[in-house]
């Protein structure tokens, strides 16, 4: 019979280890109910301000919950992760983490900006923009092999900080496992992120996650693959989207000059600081490739859901 | 008064030539009803065959219609481009052609697949695939500043051979104006085409445009961008979508082997040969940047919507 288990919010780890020893042991068929952690391990809290990024521990950051201990797992068997709720905790926060984000060299200071999630549907992001609380956890992995204090932040083919919008409640996560029990970690959890995640912050905040485990035996994946349930942006989709392009022979020049144009068209339109139109985008843009194909020069569009302007 | 203009059918040119006589000179508000060859200019038809691929003379390629000149505009203008309406011809083709592609490496061997489009809302891929026709042009754009027979084949930050998808009928695209006059060209008809058109070819076709013309004088955009009226992939949305994923520090690898797991998935889950999946991701599969900022290790997603299967 499948049994829910608690898995205990204080055991966290901050890096992969192959050889750490398991906090749980599951069944194919369980489910496992995780409190997890802000990305920050609360260092940072409602009221916290631009200057306290300075002092953020980064031996802290990525708390993740786990390992959980998959009976039967071996490497080369598919492990199946069903989202089958996601609850936000009551506040989060987005920052420009000086060094990272795609334009870390046109936004080379920090800034924090916190947010109240207890409305459960959607945030106030400025006085007419409004973004809808479409929650998922940033890291679900497996445990790579050999890991060894492996940093968190790199997402690898065994999954982990993936940070795709898409694993959403009712998406099912199929992750390769690499080592014997599979070792799965979560945590993370981003109340709203655009594909991207373009500052290098989504909306970050504590996430109580339900999830539901199933072993595929003999079954071999190379990389993480998903299975949603309905549409993908279904509360964006209802008026229209305005769209920047980047246009070049490297795929990452192009996504960068699709951001700056649309940080420019966001802070214009919108009257917003551009530091804020960046932030934005990180919570609701999405990244895509239009064309790859066409005699070296390549198309990366960003996408902008007009839904989460004039709302009241 | 703002005019409707019919282009003629069979001034085209091969190449972008910003000396070129303009065929069409229109005021700013005028219309204009494009007749749109396919891209192979008429060399393939309903019962071609892949040995006909071989004798595809590539100087009569992307066969655009223009260059229209727009009254006034001049290089730091924006011209924007409604998309009032498009019917596609009662043909299309798609094919793998040698040496092109995402995947070239992998299916280095020509394959023409031709198709009915005359059902006008579908279709029929194979017994249980069928596509929804979501029309657009591969190819609109704005004469680039000095092109002296620029091949038409790679997109610039003039537009030309975006290959985005999201330009169908209701979106407005913003093309930044080079020459005097804009010498705005268009075609490339596609009934469908996933964001990547991962194997070089949509599904191609005729089609008739009618486009409406409006000079936004003194507004300057360093590339292409677009407005769209609604959802992205109304057509698609209902069913849920599967996804793959490449994860690296290259974007181009990281998409290729987000395809290749794609292309493995669907031909084994559908049981189709592997170029067929292939030329399916071309026509219906979206390719993501799920996050771009993580320590230089990159996601790609490759989504494929699961409502183009199992409809009868």
């Amino acid at each position: 019979m499948a049994n829910t288990h608690s898995f205990p919010k204080n055991e966290v780890h901050y890096a992969w280890n192959s050889n750490a020893k398991s906090v749980l042991a599951i069944q194919s068929g369980d489910t496992v109910v995780f409190d997890t952690k802000d990305v920050s391990d609360g260092q940072f809290n409602i009221n916290s301000k631009t200057e306290d990024i300075a002092n953020l521990n980064w031996d802290k950051v990525y708390p993740l919950a786990g390992p959980v201990f998959i009976e039967g797992a071996e490497p080369g068997d598919t492990l199946e992760v069903e989202i089958v709720d996601l609850k936000v905790g009551d506040w989060g926060w987005t920052a420009v983490l000086p060094g990272l984000g795609l334009l870390g060299v046109d936004f080379p200071d920090a800034y924090l900006k916190t947010f109240d999630l207890s409305d459960g549907e959607n945030i106030r992001f400025a006085d007419n923009v409004v973004v809808p609380i479409e929650p998922f956890l940033g890291t679900m992995g497996v445990c790579p092999k050999d890991a060894e204090g492996l940093a968190i932040m790199p997402p690898g083919t065994f999954g982990g900080n993936l940070d795709t919008r898409q694993l959403t409640i009712g998406t099912k996560l199929y992750l390769p496992v690499q080592v014997s029990g599979a070792l799965f970690s979560c945590g993370d959890g981003h109340a709203a992120q655009g594909d991207g995640e373009v500052c290098v912050s989504a909306l970050e905040c504590p996430m109580n996650a339900t999830l539901k485990f199933k072993l595929i035996k003999g079954k071999t994946i190379p990389s993480p693959q998903f299975l949603t349930k309905g549409a993908l942006t279904p509360k964006v989709n209802h008026k229209g989207f305005f769209g920047t392009t980047g246009i070049g022979s490297d795929l990452m020049e192009a996504s960068k000059d699709a951001l700056r144009a649309m940080v420019n068209h966001i802070s214009e339109t919108y009257s917003l600081e551009p530091v804020e139109a960046y932030l934005l985008s990180s919570l609701c843009v999405d990244l895509k490739i239009s064309e790859i194909v066409d005699a070296g020069q390549y198309v990366v569009s960003a996408v902008l859901p007009l839904a989460v302007f004039n709302q009241d």
